[in-house]
């Protein structure tokens, strides 16, 4: 086997454990002596084994003089657990391919240099592309101390996210919603606005068939209107962290006296989509599902303030000059401050149609 | 090769020809004897030869005891030509294998039977649903008596066909809008309403890299606002068909004195869609290509008159609450009366993305 063949399985390994490991990048490592595969390891969880350890581990004495191939650069600095460069010096590898460098700064460069410093010969670059493309989020948030954010969105063929009366439930299919509830399983946070909560009183957790990690509920509003008998804030199934105006007072939101709901203030009284990007990202949300209604879909898109945008498109046409579509506000008036973006995927969920696409 | 091999080669000759026979099907044929194909014809003009004569023509006498693949059934009547039915048999064909029956009353099981009274072994069905699929637009027509169909639109990622300025030009590019002229050139006629004339003051015509034919153009225009001096009346490219209502007096429609042009008065002042689309039947316009805006294409939807809904989806979010979308009009109300359609195709064209669908 190549090179790329191993590193490809330290890939499927990584993959695996997506949407388990934040606030960590997942990461998957195999060990091959004399041709034969004799560790595999993932990353499953913020805090527990990195993927290194794991295959070092299964390996045990073999590890002496094998190569490893390590889907992100081996860690160099004592986090939670040891710097991974270290045991790989401790257990005599010979060789370590890595797909791609480390982009978090405490990290970058140095993990592969201690290892040449101790003598290992140490390649970088193999599957590279697809390596960082399997932690985007992770080197998003490693850049820009943001979370990355993805727009969710569903509509009818004709561009229409309800009927004339506000009749929107369901405009796509079973199979299209359970893919949702895989986004939500693998995103730190979703967000709505308040007038969601008014409307539909969701509890925004994640209904998989095996269960499933639920996403911090985040809710703007600006007024502080989240009913006290809402499910966000009485089911008690994820946090809920809901962003108000600077004018709402104090003993407002002390109503708010469950463990699992916060208040948080923004600077000003009309809340800014990047400050709350910046509330976020300090507090370690790293990958964030908007799953807003007209308003806040607008107020992420007029801000450019989204890194990936899906679309669930139901073969159906309501049609309806005031029927509303997916964003609400003023939109851009010309066409070249339109957003533009690349298309990622196109594919059919049951009978409906997803698209994927980044902004260029 | 087998039967299936040849009616392929035969579907293929026929496909060649398509959008240049209406008001007849197009159909192909292959004459095989002894494992040799020794003739080939497609019907590529109304008026002129059918496929199987000019197929049999190619074999000359060798055509005695071969089997003939024809993708529509034989004709058995006199139209503008005689009945190719009679010259199979006049040739001594020994076999006729045929894709589908005609669904023409003037023909249908009819010419079959004539190859049977004559000894002619046949068979009927080989790749039946691909051939169907071909003369779509001709088996429609022959049951409804109204033309086919298919309203075309283009949208934003976002549902919007203009920003809210109404800035339009353009959301597609260049290989998307190309591809509309191909359709353009297949179908008999295309209609608009007299907004788009006022807006754009378009000609409607074909403009492929190859020339094409030109469809009729159909103004939908109640009070008879097309301006005497628009392209569509003044260009001399194509007919232009003019459909307004009842109350429109004959001093107005009288101004229009070109040749090209055509005042067509419907039966109330409102215009009904129906009734132009029997008016259309009855001229012997087969296909019709619905280039509308918001209100024309919102007619066709809430009459539920169209037979393929075609929309190009270009990769861009325009926002805006007001941007105006595919379908103006009340819409429905409920998502139970909501037009459901089956997705035919989605292939890119460019950047952008193309969803062919038909209503179930």
């Amino acid at each position: 086997m190549t090179d790329q063949e191993y590193m490809r399985l330290a890939l499927d390994l990584a993959k695996a454990a997506q949407g388990q490991t934040s606030p960590n990048p997942t990461v998957g490592a195999v060990v091959v002596k004399d041709g034969v595969i004799v560790g595999l390891g993932a990353h499953l969880k913020a805090g527990e084994g990195h993927a290194e350890v794991h295959a070092l581990k299964m390996a045990g004495d073999k590890a002496e003089g094998a190569t490893a191939y390590v889907t992100l650069e081996p860690c160099s600095h004592f986090g939670k657990t040891p710097p991974c460069s270290n045991l790989l010096i401790e257990k005599k590898v010979k060789r370590v391919v890595v797909a791609s460098l480390d982009n978090n700064p405490l990290v970058s460069g140095k993990g592969v240099q201690r290892l040449k410093d101790a003598g290992i010969e140490v390649e970088v670059g193999v599957l590279e592309k697809e390596a960082r493309e399997l932690n985007t989020v992770f080197f998003h948030y490693m850049a820009e101390h943001k979370p990355y954010v993805t727009i969710k969105t569903a509509m009818s063929l004709d561009g229409k996210i309800a009927t004339v009366t506000g009749e929107s439930k369901w405009i796509t299919g079973e199979q299209a919603r359970l893919d949702v509830h895989r986004y939500r399983h693998e995103h730190d946070a979703i967000l709505v606005g308040v007038n969601t909560v008014l409307a539909d009183n969701p509890s925004l957790t994640t209904r998989l068939p095996n269960g499933g990690k639920h996403p911090i509920r985040i809710i703007l509003d600006t007024n502080l209107r989240t009913p006290l008998d809402s499910l966000v804030v009485t089911d008690g199934m994820a946090p809920t962290w809901i962003i108000v105006g600077s004018h709402v007072p104090q003993e407002k939101w002390e109503q708010y006296t469950s463990d699992m709901v916060t208040v948080i203030r923004a600077s000003k009284s009309r809340i800014e989509i990047n400050e709350v990007l910046a509330i976020l990202g300090e507090k370690g949300i790293l990958s964030l599902f908007v799953e807003g209604g007209q308003q806040v879909n607008a107020s992420f898109l007029e801000a450019k303030c989204f890194q990936q945008f899906i679309v669930y498109i139901s073969p159906k046409l309501i049609g309806g000059q005031a029927a509303p579509t997916i964003f609400g506000g003023s939109g851009f008036s010309s066409l070249a401050d339109a957003a533009s973006l690349s298309i990622q995927s196109i594919e059919t969920i049951g009978d409906d149609i997803k698209i994927v696409a980044i902004p260029k």
